[in-house]
């Protein structure tokens, strides 16, 4: 089980005006831009259900993290002591997903118009699952 | 972009009394019962912050799970009509991870005992971050 290395399939990829990383801002969902994911042509069957005012998890795969790196400062911030990193919501980690609470404002075919993330122009879509209160909220 | 796959690495294994996927609650995360993670050794330094008392996210590759799904019976009820999965929390989806939020009730080393967790024995673990209210609450 130890040594298996598991395969991960791209569903779609996030289309948005952040072209680099030192762009994307550092801030709550709320003030977030919208971008678009594009869901590819061979999952549209599983969004089909997805609609306009849905809150939804979407997990990126963050392709350009350094996935060696077991301690950082959080946040960037060089004055506050190395932490580990599943203490931390870094994207610097053995396997870079990114987890987002996303809110759908416009759903076009197999596009989705979305107010909550912050990622790079192509970054991989790997899940998107609805936010469930039960199960979420501590 | 869409053609690369891209490799997990599985950072530890559950360790439960739940031996076969039929055994697994359908119940809210306060009435699970506790399971420990096991975090493999070259993980060990990622963890150290991790502390007695925290909310995690814990993020789990559902290893027995069915790809190919792309619609589901919310549940498994043959009664519910079929829906797109990324509409559900169903563990059959193209990347088979699960999102679960958990409490830590002990740290020992290497091992964590946690609650919320319905996992079967040997589930792979593949990603640890704290809750985070200010992103994680809609």
């Amino acid at each position: 089980m130890k040594s298996r290395s598991l395969l991960l399939r791209p569903i779609g990829r996030v289309h948005s005006d952040i072209k680099e990383r030192w762009q994307a801002p550092r801030q709550g969902r709320r003030e977030k831009t919208a971008a678009q994911l594009e869901i590819f042509h061979e999952y549209t069957e599983a969004i089909e259900d997805v609609q306009k005012g849905d809150t939804l998890w979407v997990l990126l795969w963050f392709h350009k993290a350094d996935r060696e790196l077991l301690k950082v400062h959080p946040r960037g911030d060089l004055r506050k002591p190395l932490k580990g990193v599943f203490s931390t919501r870094s994207p610097s980690r053995p396997n870079p997903i990114a987890l987002s609470l996303i809110d759908v404002i416009e759903v076009s075919g197999n596009w989705l118009k979305v107010r909550g993330l912050d990622a790079v122009h192509g970054t991989p879509v790997i899940d998107i699952k609805p936010y469930i209160e039960e199960n979420d909220r501590p």
